[in-house]
């Protein structure tokens, strides 16, 4: 099963495909969609939301996942964060994929094993379950670590339904 | 010139369409769209998308107008209302109308006189200055109010070009 992770953001999206094949993982691809800041907002949503439709249509993922957000006290910062992930949300609806939305805390466990660790510590793991990547940047990093955290969702899930009969 | 005015939420977005000639103005049609609160984010955001996108297709305008937003203190309420709004700006960009982008207080002063105008008296307002209009709701009525808000600017930036010759 092929699983798009997004990390949103209005300067920088990163995503990252991974392949799970019951517990095993492997890395396909990942990037960083950058929007200038000096375009008017509306156009640059418009090139995010166009390029998370193409990342889409490219791989034709099976499944999709997204941080949960929780916003901060710059309510500015807040709403650009909202347009952003708007765009990544509706991309994977329009693509009729299911979106799986993980809290920070349970991505850094899923993939490092404590809910406090460092994005550093984040990053290193990725690496390291995912053989071979190249990572193009710290956001495309998180992108896979949602992916990864999905992936062993829906692999425990499966688990559970099999030992319910 | 057909102005389509947004006025952006989760909940219940409401459109207005206006047609401006000179400084004369009169009501095309206005209308709310709702979404229910018990679907996922990501369908909730398409149904929101799409039907924009059937407004601009239906009505062709030729500008559009949202209200600027400040967020406010509730994380998760900016959050959301970023998220609506994205929707408003991409669909706007996508059939390749400039978006104009008004302070709430500028709507206010354009449409009653003074920037600390009550809710009620920009709905009285809005009624007196389209004549006919029926206001399918307070979100509605506060899209139409954008809407003539953007009338007032470009009417008063045609005059100031005219001047400078």
């Amino acid at each position: 099963m092929l699983i798009l992770g997004l990390d949103p953001g209005l300067g920088t999206t990163g995503w990252g495909l991974i392949r799970a094949d019951g517990n095993r993982l492997s890395h396909v691809a990942n990037g960083q969609i950058r929007t200038d800041a000096s375009m008017p907002l509306p156009r640059r949503l418009a090139l995010l939301h166009g390029a998370i439709v193409e990342v889409i249509r490219g791989h034709q993922p099976q499944g999709a996942a997204v941080e949960e957000v929780l916003g901060n006290s710059n309510a500015q910062s807040t709403l650009k964060l909202g347009q952003a992930r708007g765009m990544a949300l509706l991309a994977a609806a329009q693509a009729e994929l299911v979106v799986g939305e993980y809290h920070p805390s349970i991505v850094k466990k899923a993939v490092v094993g404590t809910g406090g660790a460092a994005k550093e510590q984040v990053q290193a793991m990725v690496a390291r379950l995912l053989p071979g990547v190249k990572l193009t940047g710290a956001d495309a990093a998180d992108a896979l670590a949602v992916a990864i955290t999905h992936a062993h969702h829906l692999a425990s899930a499966k688990a559970m339904l099999r030992r319910a009969g």
